[in-house]
């Protein structure tokens, strides 16, 4: 029999409990193949004069970032990255992107190169020009394989046990991990589906965002469900093209997959890129104002993202291609008007 | 010079209306294509005392089916199938579903071999357990090419000019057919694309009718956006299963078109398949008394091709590959507990 895993989780947020609280109750169930323990890592913080860690160590919940949420006694909250990772087999990247080089530097040489990862961070590195993914990132500063975990997953509905699906995309060749992160994930209300595409899934997560804008703004404009359902084709159309280039890319990950057109579904209905969008077609204010008043100054990823892809097409003379894309980043950051967002379709 | 097209539009209803609204102008804008004058079948009634067809004609309005909204003059209302058509080249199907069989009786030999139709007749024909496409039905009691168009189409919108785009599924070879009801059809705000793909485009807009059940069943429970992605997602999967014994059928339509997921989408969050759905599962009321009370009586058209399909895939002995057609089908006719709509898939 094979040494059982020990499991660690990285980050600790509202994704990162709602996911912890999964993991912890799969570790027991299949409890010849992974240890009862799970470290889980939690920025320290001080509520009413007490450490988080410590609250829910006790309390067994993040009462900060899933109140109201049991998470099982098993999953211990540690301190720090290196406490947490010490020892791991499989170590699960939740925390938000901007976090993931200092966080990877701090665990470098101390995670087995046998270990493997799976990445939950939306979003793109864009450094240099060059556009990467985070299992990517994570793959190279740890020097552990890293898969991509991705799709419509609204935290506290999986919190609240509500039925979700999502996507493993896992490297070419290494099905086995993606089943040990089967295992770790799949629930009768959370079901997992696995891909051989780390790349897709991880272009899905971050360039949906830019598409909820483009969704947004016909909900400002009041153009109806039409134009709405067009843009969202489009944008995944866009999605999927651009991602073709990377290593892998399937087209199926954009179309059939949770992490493609079921995400893209949730966050052009739900979501915040696609909530101020609207407002920024309805008031009139800049992207920066919105962000403040509606999101207590956090940056939208949506539009952050339509600049990054536009500024790498562009210096790639491939504009033309991605005519949502473009008029999303000119209505977001040219003073193009939102009304011209289907001109060039 | 190739002689000029007559076109004909059987049919005008509202969505038939929006697009004698198009189709009227489109002929004008391409004249050396088109003769100017459309013909349009009316069913003929009467309205405050007059003709529907005089009321047309005169004050070029649908004030029954399209009011507030201006049709062009060169369409002309006629009250007979016959009278529209006669002398036609293309033919524009338009009209409920059950009106079909009669509509091409009395149009069987009045119509030129040469001409072409185009069906944009939701549902499907079941008969002798055999599951056929109008396109086809068609074809056989006509005699003439039929293609078919289909989108992410709410008739009020298009009839608005609001941006959408649609779907033309043309038979394998006939591109030029295509682009000739191209020319009919597209418009800056109603973009149209084409398929080699008859078949496809027709199942979709049958097929969706069933997953915006299941929609409308996750929105009735409270299951939040991830489930009713995964409901959706899982029914576009199903319908691009059943769909491939059909002749020429792409998978890509049911994933990159209009007619597939944009029209899915708006299916599923508009529509009355959904909204009924929905009441069925908060108010505990059949299928059939709420037919009664939120559509005055009309028939709901995914209840009717769930139960449809389920005969068809029962008599082949293939309902396991289809966990969510068969569950709505269990809920909607078979005290099947809407809660368990997932618990198979």
């Amino acid at each position: 029999m094979p040494q059982r895993q020990r499991l660690a989780i990285i980050g600790s947020g509202n994704w990162g409990s709602a996911i912890a609280r999964i993991a912890g109750r799969n570790v027991l169930r299949y409890s010849d193949v992974f240890e009862p323990e799970v470290r889980m890592y939690v920025h320290e913080e001080m509520i009413d004069g007490r450490k988080l860690t410590e609250i829910i160590n006790t309390e067994h919940e993040n009462v900060k970032y899933l109140p109201g949420i049991k998470l099982p006694d098993n999953v211990l909250a540690v301190d720090s990255p290196v406490g947490a990772a010490e020892g791991a087999d499989l170590l699960i990247f939740v925390l938000p992107h901007q976090f993931i080089p200092n966080v990877c530097n701090s665990l470098r040489g101390k995670v087995s190169p046998t270990a493997r990862a799976v990445s939950m961070i939306k979003g793109v590195e864009v450094r240099d020009g060059q556009i990467r993914i985070f299992a990517d990132v994570i793959e190279e500063l740890l020097g552990c394989k890293c898969s991509a975990l991705s799709g419509a997953n609204i935290a506290n509905e999986v919190a609240q046990d509500k039925f979700s699906e999502t996507t493993i995309g896992y490297r070419a060749g290494d099905r086995a991990t993606a089943e040990l992160f089967f295992k770790v994930f799949d629930t009768p209300t959370f079901r997992v589906g696995l891909v051989e595409d780390v790349a897709g899934v991880s272009l899905c997560g971050a360039l949906k965002n830019v598409v909820a804008i483009g969704a947004g703004f016909t909900d400002g404009l009041g153009w109806g469900d039409n134009a709405k359902a067009a843009v969202m084709r489009i944008g995944l159309m866009e999605m999927k093209q651009f991602s073709m280039d990377f290593d892998g890319v399937k087209s199926s990950t954009f179309t059939e997959t949770s992490a493609g057109i079921a995400d893209l579904i949730t966050t052009c209905f739900g979501g915040r890129n696609r909530k101020c969008a609207e407002a920024f077609v309805k008031t009139g204010k800049s992207f920066d104002v919105l962000e403040k008043e509606l999101l207590g100054g956090q940056k939208l990823q949506g539009t952050e993202t339509a600049r990054e892809i536009h500024t790498f097409l562009k210096q790639r003379g491939r504009l033309d291609g991605y005519p949502l894309f473009r008029s999303v980043y000119e209505i977001a950051y040219n003073d193009g008007a939102a009304k011209d967002l289907t001109s060039k379709l």
